[in-house]
């Protein structure tokens, strides 16, 4: 199981241009077979730093989501309002630590 | 509805040491009546990178969390095995994109 923090960083006068296009990230994004959660957070000091809470079975699901048409368009359309670089976190569940059915529980819908 | 990611950067030399740290903080949390997730992952590209995701139902609920026993006994040990000052970030889920159900389904045991 693949946890993933990705953090967008949007400047203050795109924020309302960016977020029909996560809106539809978002929802098209759950629909992918092996989505397992799909969440967009926004800080609460800044509004324009989005982040991204994902569950994937593995590193190939999360390849295979970046390959999707709507990753491909809508991605580098949202990049185009960036104030700095996105970040990225790949992580595995910390040994001993794991929730039974955490992120397996429900599907989203 | 409050969604917490806490960052701990632990020496190297001191990751076994925290384990069984981190394993009952994060055990004794999950028992807190108000505790809606905590979940302990593991950066892929450095094993001394902790992150902490984690669901509350506001911030008075994190911060009964951070009052209690053991998160006042546990915090300031781990901490002592820092190699650079933790980073907290607080979050509301983005409008518009909410999973229905998504921190809700299944209370995690």
């Amino acid at each position: 199981m693949l946890k993933v923090i990705a953090q967008d960083f949007i400047h203050p006068d795109h924020i309302e241009t960016v977020m029909p296009l996560y809106k539809e990230l978002v929802e098209k994004t759950r629909q992918e077979p092996l989505c397992l959660s799909y969440e967009l957070f926004v800080d609460h000091k800044d509004p324009g730093h989005f982040i991204f809470i994902e569950t994937w079975p593995d590193r190939a699901a999360l390849d295979m989501h970046c390959a999707t048409e709507h990753f491909q368009r809508l991605v580098p359309q949202i990049n185009g309002y960036q104030s700095q670089p996105g970040q990225f976190l790949l992580m595995d569940a910390c040994a001993g630590t794991e929730a039974l059915a955490a992120w397996t529980a429900v599907p989203v819908l």
